[in-house]
């Protein structure tokens, strides 16, 4: 056998992998510590993490891998060098000089202090909310607003600052087409609330009852089998807030919550994880450390979670098949309980004060406020101390609800004393991407009730595969959505989703 | 506060600490392989393992560590040139020079070679294993003795080549002390094997019924309480070897292995590595990074393991308190069985053809069996294609016994396919180091049978914290032994020990 050619592109892959490789072993560091670590060893633990993030640092950034990527692509224009690289490989360089420009841009002064900055905030921002205290923590958010303010311009922009900082979570999203966007999403959805809530609330106590934890996480695994997942390239584990860490496509790790009163908590929960382990499980390993094999943004990463969770997961046929063994794992709580009931429990909308406990319908109206009052924060309009006053207005106008204590209003979420501004509309994004890939798959498979409803999941995730995951960054978002749907990302799928669902379950006009 | 002086000390001492967050960070990749890794990524894990360890060797011979450990001592002649180090801080010279050299003296391109070598001599040996085909496995074998030889020249020796080996796993232990050390042993241990061998087979039926593993998972856990462990500090899981690995003195994890039939198996595992455990927990933290935070050689962590699974954990006071424990997990299986019957069983002695599985009296045989035939390999004396032959003289010559398959002769062990030469022996050190340690101990603690008896364990934890575990490689070996019991190294001891218990057990003469 021929050995293999080394080109300018294997060359940045190699230097590339050692990047990822780092980075992976960075994510065990972090899904260690929230799953089995004992707790003395938290100190050690960031130090360790603190180590491995600098070494990716260093590797992402080191003249070696920048000489080797001038080879394929110009730093500084952008425009392709290497004329024998493919479609895939010149997208590859496209992504490599992305991420490079991104990291050269902040200085290791700046990413240091950001760094410890958030750290004092983390800790403010856990006893504020404690002490439902928001002006222990209102000097530590400034100093943040102020360093992100600060990135901004270390990173460019042309119109909003708040451009630059979107750009890091959704590459080549846009603050007005964001403020558009939401715009008419809010309407849609604040007068979809309205006429839920102007009908009868459905019964849903059964849901409240013991359901004890071996049986959920048992159920847990009944699940993630059923969407695809063997342990032999997987796990489900518990942690204080579920997540889906994939150290490579081989290792992808869901972990769930288990609380006895709350079975839908952790039903949900596996099936949203479950739905980011697919996309990171079918992701193509054979370009691993390329970004040919990472997801293209966090809004596309969410839309793969909601898709399974609310899309399949909240859907009628796939309770026709996951129900009655629900039941059998349940006989005491819900042998009697009918599929219909059950169904309305699970589609329960009920305007509420936390963000991660919301339903289809409120969800985005929680994300949208945060990104209007992140947004004023940044350019200025919005002083950090009248932040717990705008919150409260905006959740009366969007939800018709009031926080009693800004623990359960401006202090409950810990993304911005992590420093991160820009990260919250990805949240909403996620469910717009996953409406409109869905009713483009629905056209694909008009079929798909019916097999769902016997069970049949493989299809959807080969669907999936095909259309989106196996291309990782090869298009940007802009670029995946229309190569998928034919069209830009609106807002329209989505409301027509919830319309038509929650007519029928509410039976509105 | 004033800021911390800036020395040469602390200089070195922040650059070691990074390999020693480097180093633990391999070390949960280990852990995590044999624990929770989903088995398809095996592959991604041997990329991540090489990279570690290549980054940890990296900063170990790094010039800068080099210059900044030339301002504490000498490199050349170890002479120390920081005259304001403290008694401590020149041992942590000592000790670093000792480590830089040993890394530098191996040529990388000689490291990579024996690792590729040993990767595929390891899955040969494997193979060879399952087939009974010691001649697949010779070629291998005869790579990795030319190898350890070309290692022995390239690390140095004045005597024998197998001292240079030695002294990697053993510092300053020498190839003919220890043959005659062995040599004595051998004698004593082969007439008390006779003695017993004479006498009638203590009924051990009813250790062999079914012991449920969650029980038995259960009784572990109460073991390690009962040595001092706190779940914020430690865990116990299971693999399929039971091992012990400490990131640090705040996160020491051990494995188990359960199998329904073996209950003693865990019990003395559990203990073992509980053993091995409770010195990386005592060492001094504070000192993190430096030799004075780490352990002093594998036969004195061996000595730790044996020293709680034999001479406390096989001892009668300590079944008084817990074989009632015991007997309330498994009241079918022992609730009428007597104590010393279950004392006896704990203490039987057999000879038998695996050395994991062999019993105080003859574990040692079986490691002597092991130094003299790779002594021999090393020095030449020896062919390969001789060893099985040789083994299983040597078999029947100190055990009594012969298998009748190198599966179960010289095939057993992982540990040549591994190209590790020079490991065996600390096996067999550690029961000598243990037995020595603790006729001290019971000068200063004479009344430790009736304290341990009502379940107390935190003195002897105590005692081994203030005389060897505080002190990290502040002494090398031989000094700490000299240290702690007056005496160099020696048999007697641990043959007095034996010699005395088995008397009893087996009522000799």
């Amino acid at each position: 056998m021929a050995k293999k050619l080394k080109t300018p592109f294997s060359e940045t892959h190699k230097l590339s992998k050692t990047s990822s490789l780092l980075e992976s072993i960075h994510y065990l560091l972090e899904w260690d510590q929230e799953t089995y670590m004992p707790k003395d060893a938290i100190e050690f633990r960031s130090e360790q993490l603190e180590l491995m993030a600098s070494l990716v640092h260093k590797q992402r950034t080191a003249p070696s891998f920048k000489k080797a990527l001038s080879k394929l692509i110009n730093i500084e224009t952008g425009s392709i060098v290497d004329n024998t690289l493919s479609a895939e490989e010149m997208a590859a360089a496209r992504e490599w000089r992305r991420d490079y420009l991104q990291a050269v841009k902040l200085p290791s002064s700046y990413v240091k202090l950001l760094a410890k900055t958030s750290s004092k905030a983390l800790h403010a921002w856990s006893e504020a909310r404690r002490h439902n205290n928001f002006k222990a923590f209102a000097p530590h958010l400034e100093k943040l607003i102020t360093l992100n303010k600060k990135k901004a311009e270390y990173l460019g922009y042309k119109d909003h600052p708040y451009d630059a900082l979107l750009d890091l979570y959704e590459p080549e999203m846009k603050t007005a087409y964001l403020t558009e966007l939401f715009g008419k999403l809010k309407i849609s959805l604040t007068e979809l609330l309205k006429s839920i809530q102007a009908k009868p609330k459905h019964p849903i106590g059964f849901i409240h009852q013991d359901y004890p934890v071996g049986h959920q996480m048992r159920f847990g695994h009944i699940l993630l089998k059923g969407m695809g997942f063997s342990d032999t390239m997987s796990r489900l584990d518990t942690s204080s807030h579920p997540f889906c860490s994939a150290l490579n496509p081989k290792d992808v790790r869901m972990t769930t919550r288990l609380i006895p009163t709350l079975p839908l908590s952790n039903i949900f929960s596996v099936i949203h994880e479950g739905g980011h382990g697919i996309y990171e499980a079918q992701l193509n390993d054979k370009m691993y450390g390329t970004p040919l094999c990472s997801a293209i943004s966090l809004g596309i990463h969410e839309s793969q979670s909601r898709f399974w969770e609310t899309l399949i997961g909240r859907s009628l046929p796939f309770w026709k098949h996951y129900y009655p063994l629900l039941q059998k794992e349940f006989p005491d709580q819900l042998g009697s309980v009918p599929l219909d009931n059950f169904y309305r429990a699970v589609n329960n909308v009920e305007a509420s004060m936390i963000r991660v406990e919301a339903d289809e319908v409120t969800y985005c109206l929680h994300v949208i406020i945060r990104f209007e009052l992140e947004k004023a924060l940044i350019e200025g309009s919005l002083k950090v101390k009248d932040l717990p006053a705008a919150w409260n207005n905006k959740m009366k106008e969007y939800l018709g609800i009031c926080p009693s204590a800004d623990s359960e209003g401006c202090l409950q979420d810990i993304h911005w004393s992590m420093g991160a501004f820009g990260y919250f509309p990805t949240y909403a994004l996620g469910n717009l991407y996953a409406a409109q890939f869905f009713a483009t798959f629905e056209k694909a498979h008009s079929n798909w009730q019916e097999r769902v409803a016997k069970g049949e999941l493989g299809f959807i995730k080969e669907w999936l595969k095909e259309n989106l995951h196996k291309y990782g960054r090869q298009y940007t978002p802009p670029e995946i959505i229309k190569k998928i749907t034919g069209r830009a990302l609106e807002a329209t799928p989505y409301v027509n989703y919830l319309q038509q669902k929650y007519k029928e379950i509410y039976q509105l006009n």
